[in-house]
Order: C-alpha cells, then sequence, then structure tokens
C-alpha cells in the first residue's frame, strides 16, 4: 500500500496541534500558549469530530494550501463520520467509467485466451475445401448471363403499358410471371447444378436482391401510371385525350436502379457531385482486410466449434447449451464485420462508384432499444422497400397495423428462409421460425420498453436473443441437418 | 426484415404525388391540374433531392404529423444526399450505451459457458482438505492468549515514560523490541506448528494489523509527549514545572483502537450516536453469502486451472499465458469479493458495532486514472497510516518525494510478502516484486495521464496490470513454488 498525499490528506496536514492537543483526552493539563500554533484550526474537540462529512469536506476545501509537511502524528486521522462509498446512495450517480474499462479488460483477456487455447488445440486451420468446390464456378457464368434478361423484360413490359398495347391485367400478370421467374431461376441453377455452400450463399441474396428491385419497379411504374391516368381523366373534359399522357418508363434509370445500392424504384435520385478516388479506395483495402478477418474467424475457430458439436436438439441439454454459448462470440465477431463489410463497406463504394446521395444504409441499432426498433433500422433499404411496397399498401387496404407488421415478418421469414435453405439444398424452417420468432420478441421488448422506460432492458433482450443465443442457434442448427443429408447423400 | 413506420417513414408520406410527378423524368407531359394534391411538398425535383440532409431533416420535422397511410410508391424513398453513421464524424460524439450492453450481455455469455463446462470438465469440487487441516486449530489458541500481551506491553511502557521512571530513548527501545516481538511471534507459531494454507494466511495479516496499530500508537504517543514538553520547556520560566504536565496514555482509548477498524491512533475518534441493529444483520448475511462465493470460486474455477497449469516461468511460453489470462477471470472475481467482504461489509459491520464515525475505509478505486491513484484509494487505513506514519515523517526529515514514495512501497512490499510467504512456509519474493513492480507503473501510468489526458488510458492499464497479469500470476508462481516444495519434503 503506497502513501503519497491525496487532497485529503493535505488537509488533514492543515490542522494544527493546538487544535489536536484542545482534545480533552490528551491530558495536557496547563494551557497557556502553544507551540506549533496556526491560525487554523479547531476541528479537533471531539464536537468537531462529531460534525458531518459535509462539513468537514468544506473545511478541507478550504485549507488545500497548506502541506502534508505539517502532518504530525499526534494530529487525528479520522475527523468526522462518513458514510463508505458503497453504503452512500450517491454510488449510482458517480461515474462507472473504471467498471466499463474492467469489462473491456475483461473481454480483451478472455478473447485473447480463447485465441490462444485454440492455436494450442487446432493449430491453423485455413484451408477452403469447404467453401469452395470446382463446380463452384461453373454455374457462375450461366446465371450471371441470364440476370440482366428479367430487369429488360420488365422495361419491355413498361413499354408496352406505355403504348397501351396491353392493359393493366397483362402488365401485372406480366411483372408476376417475371419478376418470380427471377426468383426460381437461380434456385435452379443452385440445386442442378448442386453448387457449393458460398457460392450458392451469394447467388441466392443476389436473386432476392434483383426481384425485390423487380417488385419495385413494377410496383411504382404501375403507381405512376394510374396516377397520370387519373390527370388524364381529369383532363378529358378540357383538353383531348393525348397518348403521350402517360407514365413512360426510362431506361437508363432503370439499368441505374438496378445496379445502386437501393431497392426502392424512382426515376432519379439524390446524386453526388463527384467520385472521391482515394477514399473508395481506402474503402476497398478496408473491405479485403475484413473479408479476410471474416473468413479467418469462420475458418479457424467457428468450423471447429461447429465441427465438435452434436445435434442441439438431440442429447445433452447443458451440452448444447454450452456449445452455442461458446459459438456465440466468434458468430457476433463474425456478424460485426459482415455487417461492416457489407453495409458499411461495399454499399458506400458502390454509392460512390454511381454517385449515389443516400447513404443511409442503417441506423444506429446498437442501441435499438427493442427489437422492433433493430429491425427498422439495421436494414436501411431492405426497410424502405418493405414500408413502401408491403406495410403502406397493407394500411392503405384497411389492414390492421399489427397484420401489416406480421405480413412484413412473414415476407421478410420467406426470403431467409430461401437464402439459407437454397444453397444448403434442404428446407428445414429453422430461419423461418428465427425471422417469425421475432414478432412476439417486438411485442416483449415494446411491453417492456413501455414498463421500465428504460433503454437498457430491451436492448439486452435483443442482444441476447439476436447474437447470442439466436444465430448460434440457427447455425448450429443448419449445419447438423447440412451435415446429416450429406452424409445420407453420400452413403447411399 | 420489418417494415414499421419510423418519424423519417411518415414524413416520406407527407411528400405528395404532385412534387414527385414534377420530376422531369416522369414524362407527364401536360400539368395543369393534379389530383391527390396537397399543400406541402416542392423537395421531388432534382434539386430538392440534392439538398443537404441538414434541410432535409428539417422538411421532415416539420411534416412529422402526416401518415404513412398516404406514402404510395411513386413517391421517392431517397430525397437528400445523407452520410452513412459510421462514415460521419457524429459517431463518437452519439451514444454507445447499446456497445456498453453488448460487452455485458456477452461477458454474460462467455462467462456462463466457462460454468457450463467447468462443470462437465470436473462436476462438484467442493471439499475442503486443502484449506482446513486438523493442525489448522492447533496454533489458534496459542496465538490468540498471547496477543493481548503486546498493546499491554506498550501501554505500561507509555505508562512508565509519563511517569518520567525511564529515558525516551528507552521508551523507543523497548517499543522497537515490544513491536518487533508482536510481529516475529506469529511468525514463528506458523512455522513451528506447520500451520495450514488458510489459518496461517488469516494470522500473519492480523499480526501485520497488530503491528501496524502498535507503531501508529507508539509514534503518535511519542509524538504527544514531545508536544507536552515543549509546552512544559516553555512555561517553565513563568511557572514551576509540574509533573501532570505531560502527556498520559489513556488505556480505554487503546483498548478501542485495538478492536477498531483504523490503523491510525488518537485518543477519541468520530463516533456514531447509536448501533443499527438490523442493518448490522443484513450486512452479515451478505458477509457469509460473499465469503461462500468467493470460496466456491476458488474451490470450482481457481483450484482446476492451477493444478492442471505449469510453472508459469518453465515450458512453453503460450501455454502460460493461457493458464494467467484463463486464471484471470475467476481471480478477478474472487479480487471484487474480497474487497467487498473485507473493506466494505466486515470493516463496516465493526465500525457499527463500535460506533466508529469514519466509514471511508475506501474509495472509488475503480476509477483510478493511474497506479498511483489506485494505490491511495483501495486501502484507506492502511493509506493512512502510511502518510502518518512513513510518507510525512520522511518529507519532515528533507527526504525527496520520489524516495519517500519508494520507501512506502518497499515498506508496502515487506508486509505483502510477509503475509504470503509465511503461511506458505517459503519465502520467493513474488509479492515483493510484484509490489515494487507498482512504482514504474506509477511513473508510467502518471506521464500517460499527463500526456493523453484522458482517464481511458491509465485506467485500462491499471486493471491490465493489476487483475488480468499480476495477481494471476503470482497466484501461479506461488502455488508451483508450494507444490514443489511441498512435493520435496514429502518426499524425504
Amino acid at each position: 500500500m503506497a502513501a503519497l498525499e491525496s487532497p485529503e490528506d493535505k488537509i488533514a496536514a492543515t490542522e494544527t496541534t493546538s487544535s489536536s492537543t484542545s482534545d480533552r483526552n490528551y491530558s495536557i493539563r496547563r494551557r497557556t500558549t502553544v507551540t506549533d500554533s496556526d491560525s487554523t484550526g479547531g476541528m479537533g474537540s471531539e464536537e468537531g469530530l462529531k460534525s458531518s462529512g459535509k462539513a468537514c469536506d468544506k473545511v478541507n476545501n478550504e485549507n488545500q494550501s497548506h502541506m502534508i509537511f505539517n502532518y504530525r502524528p499526534s494530529m487525528p486521522a479520522h475527523r468526522c463520520v462518513r458514510e463508505s462509498p458503497l453504503s452512500s446512495d450517491a454510488i449510482f450517480k458517480q461515474s462507472h467509467a473504471g467498471l466499463f474499462n474492467l469489462c473491456i479488460v475483461v473481454l480483451v483477456a478472455v478473447n485473447s485466451r480463447l485465441i490462444i487455447e485454440n492455436l494450442i488445440k487446432y493449430g491453423w486451420l485455413i484451408n477452403s475445401g469447404f467453401w469452395f468446390s470446382s463446380k463452384s464456378l461453373r454455374d457462375w457464368p450461366l446465371f450471371m448471363c441470364c440476370l440482366p434478361a428479367f430487369p429488360l423484360a420488365a422495361y419491355l413490359v413498361e413499354k408496352l403499358a406505355y403504348r397501351n398495347c396491353i392493359s393493366e391485367h397483362v402488365v401485372v400478370f406480366l411483372h408476376i410471371i417475371i419478376t418470380t421467374a427471377s426468383l426460381l431461376y437461380p434456385v435452379l441453377v443452385i440445386l442442378r447444378c448442386d453448387s457449393a455452400l458460398l457460392s450458392g450463399g451469394t447467388l441466392m441474396p443476389f436473386a432476392c436482391i434483383v426481384w425485390l428491385k423487380l417488385v419495385s419497379f413494377a410496383h411504382t411504374s404501375s403507381d405512376m401510371r394510374a396516377i397520370a391516368k387519373s390527370i388524364d381523366k381529369e383532363n378529358a373534359p378540357s383538353i383531348s385525350s393525348n397518348a403521350d399522357n402517360s407514365y413512360d418508363a426510362n431506361f437508363k434509370s432503370l439499368v441505374y436502379f438496378m445496379v445502386a445500392p437501393t431497392l426502392c424504384y424512382q426515376s432519379s435520385y439524390p446524386r453526388n457531385a463527384s467520385i472521391r478516388k482515394g477514399w473508395v479506395v481506402r474503402q476497398f483495402v478496408k473491405l479485403v482486410i475484413f473479408t479476410g478477418l471474416m473468413g479467418f474467424i469462420i475458418e479457424q475457430y467457428i468450423n471447429p466449434i461447429v465441427q465438435n458439436s452434436q445435434h442441439p436438439l438431440k442429447g445433452n441439454l447443458l451440452y448444447a447449451i454450452e456449445r452455442v454459448l461458446k459459438l456465440s462470440v466468434p458468430n457476433l465477431y463474425v456478424w460485426l464485420c459482415m455487417f461492416y463489410c457489407f453495409f458499411h463497406l461495399w454499399l458506400n463504394i458502390l454509392a460512390e462508384l454511381l454517385r449515389f446521395g443516400d447513404r443511409e444504409f442503417y441506423k444506429d441499432w446498437w442501441n435499438a432499444r427493442t427489437v422492433e426498433e433493430y429491425w427498422r433500422m439495421w436494414n436501411m433499404p431492405v426497410h424502405k422497400w418493405m414500408v413502401r411496397h408491403i406495410y403502406s399498401p397493407c394500411l392503405r387496404n384497411k389492414i390492421p397495423k399489427g397484420v401489416a407488421l406480421l405480413i412484413s415478418f412473414l415476407v421478410s421469414a420467406v426470403f431467409h428462409e430461401l437464402c439459407i435453405a437454397v444453397p444448403c439444398h434442404m428446407f428445414r424452417l429453422w430461419a423461418f421460425i428465427g425471422i417469425m420468432f421475432q414478432v412476439p420478441l417486438v411485442v416483449i421488448t415494446k411491453f417492456l420498453q413501455n414498463k421500465f422506460q428504460s433503454s437498457m432492458v430491451g436492448n439486452m433482450i435483443f442482444w441476447l436473443f439476436f447474437s447470442i443465443l439466436g444465430q448460434p442457434m440457427c447455425v448450429l442448427l443448419y449445419y447438423h441437418d447440412f451435415m446429416n443429408q450429406k452424409g445420407k447423400t453420400e452413403s447411399k
């Protein structure tokens, strides 16, 4: 234990011996003049000692200029009644920065240990066999060549509609066929080519994005045409009908929309003035680094955990919980990397190259107070699409808010399931269930948020269910079903 | 992904179709009157789209009363140039409460997993063989009976000094003998009785406390006598010398001092008016619970880690680091429990029972910005003793501050080593080195604190060296030396 002067101690030193010796117990019976006297003092008597800590502190602050040098052992070390910090009510109002730092330090320590343990146990694990197969490259050209066909078809349908060659019902019918085809075609490619996991897992979200974009294009165009027609009708009595007076799809804006980082079609977007080339290069370097990190974590940490696990719904419950919790930490890091790489770096690079202005691809979802807030903030392109093309149309058609919400989650669940089930070549509905499970969570966290009026509770529940339990659980479920199926097909 | 109305979306809905259709690309060539028109709008043109996000937000806020109900797909979803949250400079000024929550959730998850892993691996481990032996109780009566002898002897010396029976030099000499005996006697008892670890580990700090108290008593009394004499001398010319005019030790205040939760003698202390009995019972229940928790963590978590380790300074470095990091987490929890049990609960119970007023046994050391601050705040009784009886006397004797600091740490290091080495029956100086290592840390963290002007850096270094590296390292070093020695003596 060290002995260093604190402000507190300095004041103790300012207490004069005159005041100390005035204590009745000191047995100095004759007091006429006193050496070592000082002008300050008077706190040494028993009454002074009993004075409140507040008064004590006040005196302390007044005398801080004095030196510890004068602090003789004959002066009292304890001079007022004071509470322990943990007993006082003030403890909850104090700064807890130190405890936050402790959390971070412990987290770093625990993670460092897990990294070292993993290195001792498994050595260096990086190999790409699991992710890539020689077949992987076979399905890409096939897929990519046919991809532009769907937007082109959608454009032609709009052109025909503009020229009044086909009726509105036919337009809707054709758009449904095109969008459905744009989704079924990649499913077919992946299933027939027996794509590797990573290859299929990239194609499928890609196809979903194309589907979402085409739906947005068709829906927006249809609405524009409806508005144009209503203008036309209103003007009909006064002005003669004109074929020009209708909505015309613009090919350039459709092409821009298909590549731009948005899912909501509009004929023009807010644009940036120029491309910052150095900035793009920096973001790209970051993208490469973080993608590498993500792959490393998956190969080195997630793979061994998953391979050494049993099916989470069969066997020992305690064992399953242990695996899920062990998986949750690297899984969380991969998730954060994925978010950063795709939603921040990649979409920003794309936006910069296309001079796309509205970069709000996500909001600060990490502070979400309820599960609902999280889903509203983490993926803005899909959220905007959902509001524009699912939720609002539902409300306009007099569907109650709760049902509209349920429908939105249902659409989301179907697409999540598609993106995972097709590349895995099996339908187990775990992702679907995972997304639909969000609906009760939305209700619960909203209730808790209203009840406690604290942002802590909902946020913690969100993190717990989302990253600690939900995702690792899904990863394990899909892995084991995938491996079981693989084993079955190989043994045939 | 969900589709729920956010304030942002509501505003999108307030945009009228009139403004949307004003976009030059919409190809509606005749515009005289427009249906679905609204009084707001004008943001839909390309110039409007390019307006800054700030202006965009302003418009948004003005129109929040409108409903998502009016949000048609023909209205633009992207209406202004905006940065991604992680790109903007504002990210560092935002709340990071969510990330703090994430840290806590991850910490809970990691710890839960370690608990489950431990349970699967070792089962239930509680047994008391290591801590207690049949010999443990043998040395306690011997020790406790002789303990009151030392304060009594010190009191008698003071009485003799008061009656001028012995000179000042003899008083100092006798006090040195008494204090040295009070420290050597328990060492002898522990070594001769071959005490168990826990028994010796309780006796030794006890003996150190007695030593510190006796030194404080002797030092304070000597200073009081010096003051009394100087008063006496000054008064000598005018008034005849009187035997009464000197400092007289008070037996009752000495007894109170010996049991009170302080190490600094003064003839009277600030006192509380009454004892809160219910409060004492509550604190005592907490004390029992947390002591049990501490014992449980040691038996169930620390023991297996330590037993499965190798000597940290021999063998594989990576392996040693892994063990130290693994040990650091339960060790930290035991440390925090120990601090809470002894410095908060036990000293508060003792103070309450004795109506001792000054409960400042510690300050908020967890927020310490430098290592120096930590040592000044965590153990106030020892800190006050150090300032009063080591640091200030050093300064008064013209010793530079740095040297006085070094001496304080040296005394602290000697006593830490004594408290650990004697119960372990071996002197390896690890604790001594550990405490002396604080001196460079004090200098480094003070330098960093001055350089960065941030409380984060020093606090993190403190936590890192103190709880993550230092303590577990010492535990491992002492354990292995202890076990090696035990093995040697048993094989003889």
